[in-house]
């Protein structure tokens, strides 16, 4: 459904939503027989909300589209992800609360190695500690190029936030990043006529910083990517007339979460702290989206294991939410990470939704294979999980007399 | 999803992809509580690849839809059938390697039986011999009309293709063929007042050509349709960045084929030398469009047993195809045939998707009913097989960060 038409049947309520999404939550087999990551989970908390439920697969953009965290997320908050899109450096500079102003370019920058003829070796520049990155990144903000200000910040590990504050910048820019390794990193070239003075200020950002750090190594070269200027759009209270509360412990997510004007709440590392802060502003909000980041990493890894450690571990907390007596609760992903892939994946996200008003599947388990038999159906539109949510919710007026 | 958003995700890669259209292979039971065509055929080879792969039911245009080939086959190949429409004509002249220039306007003629008050008899002439056809042929290759050039080519049986060569035509004019018998043919009329001259044409050719033909019963009289001018599409290999190759022993298929710029691999009219130039042509393409006529022809003859043996016959050659390593194959057809209605049908089409990376659906049978219990769902849009082929060949990109 679009967004509009959804938004002018809001109502209010009191009544209590939860989007608990376990990142890259969707898997496959190591061997062509067997189970996925979350088939192999112990997951009976999950299990009996399922067998309660009703449950799918969602589809966070279209078939055989691969998302990035971004699209995966507006999906989920009911965000069309292919007319609302966001570039990287914009979520990057939300994320770490940087005030992104209208004017400004910002970019994802990552620290990465290169050879003696400039081939990257590897683009994460072996995933150098967050220390290490405040060092390098307070050496680059030595940087003065006339005529803009160029802002450095940190980020976790070997990434950093690259923002260009000045006049008649234009983010319309190609990326330094290709992607890949055994190749020189690109140049940032201007894609229309107005961009051509924001690209050579990046070409002249590089080459200061590739002068800069070359005896870093491993972080001997940066590479940008996701030129951004910051969007406006209606906001997630405005659409559906939640208050709304991110509790995501990664800046991405937090980014995104600020960008539709949710408020965010300050979480450490653990999911425990996820669940006790969930407790602590129950109150005060209408929707809670809690975002659970190890299972994509552990997927990113190629960690078949660990990532069923983390659904199982997220298991533990089903009963903490159910003692919260929320009015929906939906479980899934942003999309899939199958450690056998190791990358984000386009296969089709398990989805687990209840509310005391499901026709229940009664499914026993909480699996990709028992979800196509789910009465979401194998290909439920990602986007269609929030006005579901608010009907559950009793948040929707009837449409038409 | 549109061609447009997926053309701009493709990537290179090495892999290969096989789409393997039995034409026309859904059916019906000719007994309420009986088996399909495919559900009665012994296919052990493809039973076991659906037991691998992910199975559903194809829809080419949408629910209820019957397809044509051309719109059948443009939903294979990833075109929306409804905006990219082509007309018969300019097919069966693309089938037979005619040189269809920009203006020209291509029909699809046939010869047709009328009585002495001019109802149609027979649509087909009690199909002719294609050595008849070529006689006539060039009997109506002798009218001649100022003002254009006319091209009478025989194609197989009692069809013939029609083309119109001069200025300002236009293929805005109504098809004289009924598509019934008992009744007389159409006039074609101009459905656009600048295409008024090119119906003046066309009803001339047809006096001249009842005049002509009036002693050669069964073939005594012409019907055409489909008027068309040849599309501007982009090519399959601009959309899709693979390089494709179609084998197809009938020219209509050809004719889709090299519209979309796919390289036609000449054939006999065997599923074995289909199978063979498969084989040849391995190491030259990526993408191998597989083409098989018998099962349509059988299920237009009303012969349920034929098709299971066409079906049954596909089958032995699965072996072949595995064995020379496809990343992934696509076994479907463009449109149900059921033997019972004799005819092209709406009902949705049986699909096996395999790649290493599915999550197996572990089904027994390919087969109609089996197919929906599959991950692809019971209502999968023919239109998005492309994206999920080129997502599992790791062919696109993820798209956003």
């Amino acid at each position: 459904m679009e967004l509009e038409f959804i938004s002018k049947l809001k109502k209010q309520s009191k009544s209590k939503i939860v989007l608990l999404v376990i990142d890259g939550l969707g898997g496959l087999p190591l061997q062509p027989n067997g189970l996925t990551e979350l088939e192999s989970a112990k997951i009976p908390n999950l299990d009996s909300l399922a067998s309660k439920g009703i449950c799918g697969l969602q589809q966070p953009v279209g078939v055989g589209i691969t998302p990035g965290s971004g699209p995966g997320h507006l999906s989920l908050f009911g965000y069309d992800p292919i007319k609302y899109q966001v570039g990287r450096g914009v979520l990057a500079a939300l994320g770490i609360n940087f005030d992104l102003r209208e004017q400004d370019v910002a970019a994802r920058g990552n620290f990465c190695s290169i050879d003696e003829n400039g081939m990257i070796l590897d683009r994460r520049a072996g995933r150098i500690s967050t220390d290490e990155n405040n060092k390098l990144c307070s050496i680059l903000q030595e940087i003065k190029i006339p005529g803009v200000n160029i802002f450095i910040e940190p980020l976790k590990e070997h990434r950093f936030l690259l923002v260009l504050r000045g006049e008649n910048l234009s983010s319309d820019i190609s990326d330094t990043d290709p992607q890949d390794i055994g190749v020189k990193p690109f140049e940032s070239n201007p894609m229309t006529p107005k961009s051509k003075k924001t690209s050579d200020y990046i070409k002249r950002f590089i080459d200061e910083s590739s002068k800069i750090l070359q005896d870093h190594y491993p972080a001997n070269m940066i590479l940008l990517r996701g030129f951004s200027q910051k969007p406006k759009w209606p906001s997630f209270q405005e659409n559906f007339g939640l208050k709304s509360a991110a509790i995501a412990s990664y800046p991405m997510y937090r980014g995104i979460s600020r960008l539709l004007g949710m408020n965010i709440i300050e979480v450490g590392n653990t999911i425990d702290k996820e669940f006790i802060e969930l407790e602590k502003y129950w109150n005060e909000f209408d929707f809670f989206y809690i975002h659970i980041k190890g299972s994509d990493s552990a997927g990113e890894d190629g960690d078949f294991n660990r990532k069923v450690n983390v659904i199982e571990e997220v298991d533990k907390y089903i009963p903490k939410l159910l003692d919260l007596n929320p009015n929906v609760i939906i479980v899934t992903g942003d999309h899939s990470t199958p450690a056998l892939l190791k990358y984000h994946s386009w296969h089709p996200v398990p989805v687990l939704f209840w509310s005391k008003y499901c026709r229940s599947d009664k499914l026993n388990h909480f699996g990709e294979r028992d979800c196509v038999k789910g009465s979401l159906g194998p290909h439920f539109p990602a986007i269609d999980l929030m006005p579901l949510a608010l009907a559950h919710a009793k948040r929707l007026k009837k449409f038409g007399a």
